[in-house]
């Protein structure tokens, strides 16, 4: 019997906090209501963690045992502890999945995983978002139709500053006359990177069923059941140890210059 | 008539001054030895900045002035000053080029952008390399043969712990038995990056006329003359002036949750 | 002096002789227009070849001689010789650009190329389209606003049946709600291939100075100078010219296997 | 219960008829040894079909309940129907997975849906491959060590004439001194695509256990349960039925035109 995928949901937690209306679409939060979906389904364990828990709710032990991470965050992006910021993006390298949603474009985790600013432009109307499947096999456009709508979204327009990603699976028509690109993979170190762009805190993004269908996907794309530890080492190959005999010849580095090597 | 690219020649610029052996290889430095041959050809012209020098010799106006960056270090990349990898990474995201050189690969400017360790294995032996060009049609290839060796080298072996890149130009065979992508394009922001692994401090890398070749192919291919500076921005687009008109309808964030945002 | 690029512009030319609209739209044909807009600016000489010359206008020679090669064709498809098709492509691989218009997508050339079926669906109502940079440093987005529009255009809808690009360039919103990655770049071989979406035969697209722009952008970075024959062969590499060396051991193939192989 | 993953593995099944050596190596064919490999373990079920057996095994009815499809070839390329090269494509278009073994690489299957002459250089002398992971958290690697080696092998040396892969899984080392790239990934259409360089018919290669991992990891990862048929076609969307509404205006191509139409 298979072991399910253990999800961790990380959401920033103050809007639903601080306007009476977000309140009433996420009464348990955004992470309570995406927890929701993700556990309606077999093979799927997920938990949440948010901001104003201690250490954010990822400690060690929590990151250890996550094997897919999804980000909401917005308005206290700076309040992200830089220690976090890099134990989870250390986590990504040896495998983590993670799954960033809408304006965790901007989270420290995301921009610091792309190496890019992730800028856009955007506008708050309540406007159609029809999201189109361009890349029909992918595993994360299972089961979805030839294109959703999201009757009222928060639009982001491109030029998305961010890598070309290893595939496009979904692109977006606005109705105030913008294209983006709502749905985009990467991998970094081992780890394995979703970008989905719908999820505005003023509007029942997550409550929709095809948005449901997209993260449940995604999660199941995203896992690999490996730790890769080891790639955050750069070890040292003894000449004494090559797979194929060599003898050591040329200069060599002095030792004094070893020392402020950084290489481990 | 055309203006010739303007390229800044980075360098660490310690281990020649501490080394004799390396300062007899390098009398004017690594990076000296790189501006010569780049200065060797119409089309370019190249200055350096090393260090110890003030802001390390990158203020905003040397990088305003500079198309394209190559950058060498090695044992001194922890010394690199916050800002100054910020102001860097900046310039590569509104359009300047950037080429990283061998050990570079563990700077903070190219694992920022990179979003990864950059991790690898690694031997000093003096061992044969030899550089197979797999992609002989992109620019930085031109005019090489199908491949070329440096009789002395630094080994590096896979797994190199970066993205997939844009496109791989060369693959390194070792002597003692390892393989390494040598050649990897990337695109950050409008910014062209290139890593190329040869250049290890002992030997005589960057005095070798194929090894010229491909870096007077980079320099012109990394160029593009436009500054990017709106990128760096995540305007709103006010609804009265959406492109398609719409209607504002929905609900809206309240002013104070808009107060914490972090968007522009 | 550096040599101008030779472009050879193909066209189908049959729309403009059989419908009095769309011959006045072109009076020179489709290829009449877009060759016009190459030879304005120095550094380009632009010729062109239609399907009902001899060869369809593209001997051995013509293609010998040509740096990039556009391609506009829609109804005849199937009258294209294959034998023509085949040199085409082959000339790809050696290094020649090729750039796909519009209706082009469904040509042997390009669905070969790809090694996919190309498809996609469509509308022709003139509609408005609006393509957008999604990759502002790229050289064939230089000099062009944030978008551009098409007033009237035939729509091109996702999924988009085409291997994932090396970069998307331009995305596209239509009227009408889909949406299209319209700017896409590949290289087979040692030619650089762009296909553009825009382009229908009713409307005045070739006029438009935008799209100009692009093809002058997508000439100038299509172009590389090399022809690469020798990525025509798979040739044996013997055993005694092996770079390091090595003995000759395990089995072989029988010398009437080997008869039957194809790999030169 | 989860189905298993239906897999064809196809060889042209010449060599080990025709060579009493390779006969022996291979006393079930080449396609005997890998369906043995891929039957051992859970979740796969393998059958086989070979060169000269009707419509060469691969009726509509064996390909219609084929989810992936294993390909071997070498001597006999040519005489492979092209009805059955295009009816093969044209499910992987539709989501059947392909993955082309070492001389298949000169498959008409394999360059057509590459696109791309496929060629390299090569040299047969039972030298030592060692084939390294360059991307260790790919599915395809899952459970593999950072190399693994092979005694004796066929050398295949670069330049590989294929387009950018998706993503790098491995590149080889070779005795003689050459590299190249020996696990890339693809998709056509909804279809995943995965070249494996090993597996010269002279050498016991298909016997080797990390080979059968690899061949297990690949049919798991190209595996995708869908099958995606819509994607054959290019259909016209009326004005009539344009999600969003829009009016029909400017020019119309004449139905003469349009009979000559190859859009469907």
């Amino acid at each position: 019997m298979s072991q399910d995928i253990r999800v961790t949901v990380w959401n920033e937690f103050r809007h639903e906090r601080n306007d009476e209306e977000i309140g009433k679409t996420y009464p348990d939060g955004i992470h309570g209501a995406i927890a929701e979906g993700l556990n309606a389904i077999d093979g799927i364990t997920a938990r949440t963690a948010t901001l104003d828990e201690p250490e954010h709710g990822l400690t060690e032990e929590v990151l250890a045992n996550t094997d897919v991470l999804t980000w909401w965050g917005h308005m206290a992006h700076r309040e992200v502890d830089e220690a976090i910021v890099d134990r989870v993006q250390k986590r990504v390298w040896e495998g983590m999945g993670l799954i960033v949603l809408h304006s965790g474009h901007h989270s420290k985790v995301f921009k610091g995983l792309m190496g890019s600013p992730a800028n856009l432009h955007w506008r708050e109307a309540g406007e159609r978002e029809r999201l189109w499947v361009v890349n029909p096999g992918h595993p994360i456009a299972k089961g979805l139709p030839a294109y959703f709508e999201l009757e009222y979204e928060e639009m982001y327009g491109e030029p998305f500053t961010v890598p070309e990603p290893l595939e496009t699976v979904f692109v977006s028509w606005f109705q105030g006359g913008e294209v983006f690109r709502s749905g985009l993979t990467y991998r970094r170190g081992a780890g394995n990177i979703f970008y989905f762009r719908p999820g505005h805190e003023t509007y029942p993004t997550y409550h929709d069923a095809n948005v449901g269908q997209v993260l449940r996907n995604a999660v199941n794309w995203a896992y690999q059941g490996d730790r890769h530890a080891h790639l955050m080492k750069a070890p040292n190959t003894p000449v004494a140890e090559a797979i194929e005999a060599i003898e050591e010849r040329g200069a060599k580095l002095s030792a004094a210059d070893h020392a402020g090597e950084v290489k481990s």
